[in-house]
């Protein structure tokens, strides 16, 4: 007999009841008495848990009814409606075979553990309410992200995760090598010897897909990346990893107007999306975990993004007296504080800030006619503040170069960069999105390591 | 006025013949007389060109007249039908902006270049006919991935990146480390001091996902990975890579056969998916790559997958006759040679081969009643050889345990491994499918490096 699965229980009971049907998964929760028992039987496929009710006649009963929690047990019995009782139906139980034993040591006991704790069982954790949630939420997410593109034409590009060029100058790099730091080859002048690495050269691990995505974007029109990203930053906030995953969609033909709706469509959508394919999810994060949240991801969903320009969003935040830890000014970068104000109290809406001073920004992105402002663009949204950042990018090779050289950077590592611009160069636009800061968004969830399966940060590279 | 994209018009010039529409895209090539000329231009959203045709009335017909290849354009013009052409439309030009200049320098001309010139200026590569075929299918293929396993509920995890153990034992692995080679800290006895690495340890690039996924199985029961995964072997092949994406289902409560199952749905549907999302990609492919291709996509499509036993398997190589390179015996591996006369002339069709004797397989194989075979399988398909290699796990605890001894390996490195089995272990099991190996599959490319946009080899990590 082939198992049915409790999600197609759960979404077609007409099917099954009363009838014999088997289950298999893992023990939630049991009590007993002497004659009778319940399990609250969990299968993965699904948030809710069935409920099995065993009774004396059963041909293990004592065995049965003293499992440990996590036991994996394959149960055949009669699914029968339960109107009267908390749970829409049961499973009466005519035979339990026990898969795979647990002990009573086992570490996810149901209590409430600490969100700490449970970081140091990450291989158990997906078992526990919370976890499931996340995680089923994370996957749904990220196929809702690829459906978005993919439904529009774009094209999905893997850009590369081991990079010779530190080009994009987003943060601080992983080196990859496989040189023995205690054999390692040297130049006559004594330097380490990269030649001789596997790649022949120095490489890094990416921190952005976003230069090689330009270069797909010039060909393809349309393309997004979503993969791991890294950075070597050594900051211990509840909002950095070291590896994350990102969303870089980059258009061709295309400003930052066009930016800023596929930005907004693609928030709405990945909204939308979740809410409709996850709602005992989204129900039990908005119950247990971030009681404002459906209301808050209903009112994204639904309003107008706004846009302001930098240069407004400074005059509304002095304007405010509010009394901000760091202060505002015309060319200082907007620290979460003053986003989280803009969206939270100001606006009361996601909005868009864009122009801002081209000093605060990277060199790829376009100058607009003022010379002191690039066409840029973030993202805050009510709860979290910026979500996403992007800009229209500068296709202008003497306006490009120049900046290049403003910054002091290195014009002969850009050189595919600066032969799209020869090449057929068009205005085109694009933004990054970080995959987990939308997780954490989506569920209410108040630190990165709990919306990832096995984070990486500063110390800790467990599991 | 916002450009129409030319996939549009392809699929629906209902929507606009006779009348005045704007497309925007790039010269793929051009001709002129004096009086006209003809523009073939790719916007990026399709495969195919749209005839542009201008004549002497347009007010810049001398500057567009000389336009160089690859320049970007936006164009005015009224769509006709042109039954008794080659192609079904064309744009008769009212109006010709140059958004974007190219030079007669372009590096990619209108002529046959090599593969190997190609790879060299791969930031241009994907503006060419086979480049822009195989790239829209890695990413429709990519998104058949996805939607195979989501709309079977399958939970996608993202397992980590950066990995502190060997545990996978997969291959050789990338150091990752943000330690310097001239001051790296060291141990009072002088050795390499990780502990002062970012974090805190060893650690290297993964070479496979399975044993975090095999976590997420236990809980989620069904799940699947899709993300990159590396080996540094110093291998310079057509097959190999650095950097490569590879997708690794897990599935709890299941066997060998549902695992087999699982991946022939899995490679039908695949197939199926971009048969019927990229014809005119896949047309190209079979008239200009690979002449037998789609006769042979189909053939597999259709075909039900064989199942022999290594054992089998063997003795059908050893009856053939055939003098092969590497010698066959029951205990060796099978080589390629091995694997494709198998699926090309012996069964001549995709075939299972299990049950590989255990000395030849990973430690977390079943161990099958025979003590001296593994539940493994592998996937023989007529034109590559293995696509995919997978295996029922091994779930009781004491049989891990001295399979593990037996290799050797450290026990105390799979600490969280080893709980999987204490805590409701149950059968599971899962396979691996080189998502470059697939692509090369689909499209006929001979070389790796030409289905992966950047690829990562020895010695090459440019852009």
């Amino acid at each position: 007999m082939k198992s049915v699965l409790i999600r197609e229980v759960y979404n077609h009971p007409e099917h099954f009841v009363e009838k014999t049907i088997q289950v298999s998964g893992w023990i939630r929760t049991s009590r007993s008495s002497k004659t009778f028992g319940f399990i609250e039987l969990n299968d993965g496929s699904f948030f809710k848990n069935v409920q099995i009710v065993f009774e004396e006649n059963l041909s293990n009963f004592d065995e049965v009814a003293k499992l440990s929690i996590a036991s994996a047990l394959i149960i055949k019995g009669e699914l029968v409606l339960t109107p009267d009782a908390k749970q829409p139906f049961e499973i009466k139980a005519s035979e339990i075979i026990v898969e795979g034993f647990s002990t009573p040591e086992y570490p996810l006991q149901k209590k409430r553990h600490t969100m700490e704790y449970l970081r140091t069982i990450a291989h158990l954790r997906p078992r526990s309410n919370t976890f499931s949630a996340v995680f089923r939420v994370r996957s749904v997410a990220a196929y809702a992200i690829h459906k978005f593109f993919q439904d529009r034409g774009f094209v999905y590009v893997h850009t590369p995760i081991i990079t010779g060029s530190d080009a994009e100058g987003a943060g601080e790099m992983f080196k990859v090598t496989t040189l023995d730091f205690d054999e390692s080859p040297r130049t006559e002048a004594g330097k380490i010897d990269y030649a001789e690495d596997f790649f022949g050269k120095e490489t890094n691990l990416t921190v952005s897909g976003q230069l090689e995505a330009e270069t797909f974007a010039l060909a393809f029109r349309d393309v997004y990346t979503f993969g791991p990203t890294f950075r070597a930053e050594n900051s211990n906030t509840k909002r950095h990893a070291a590896e994350f995953w990102m969303i870089e969609p980059e258009i061709a033909f295309a400003d930052l107007n066009d930016n800023m709706a596929l930005a907004e469509d693609m928030v709405k959508y990945v909204i939308s999306y979740v809410m409709e394919n996850c709602p005992e999810e989204m129900d039990f994060f908005n119950s247990r975990i971030d009681k404002g949240l459906l209301e808050r991801l209903n009112h994204v969903a639904t309003s107008d993004f706004g846009k302001v320009t930098y240069t407004e969003a400074v005059e509304a935040l002095k304007k405010s007296g509010v009394a901000f830890e760091y202060p505002v000014f015309w060319g200082a970068d907007l620290q979460t504080e003053h986003e989280r104000y803009l969206t939270e109290e100001i606006y009361k809406k996601p909005v868009f800030v864009i122009d801002y001073p081209k000093e605060i920004k990277s060199f790829y992105m376009r100058v607009n006619d003022d010379q002191k402002t690039v066409a840029a663009m973030d993202l805050l949204v009510p709860g979290v503040g910026e979500l996403i950042g992007g800009s229209q990018r500068e296709e202008r090779m003497d306006v490009l170069l120049s900046r290049i050289n403003e910054l002091s950077l290195n014009e002969d590592d850009y050189w595919w960069y600066l032969e799209l611009r020869k090449y057929g160069g068009t205005r085109h636009a694009g933004y990054g999105l970080g995959f987990e800061r939308m997780i954490m968004y989506l569920t209410g969830m108040g630190n990165i390591r709990d919306v990832i399966p096995f984070p990486r940060t500063v110390k800790n590279a467990e599991f």
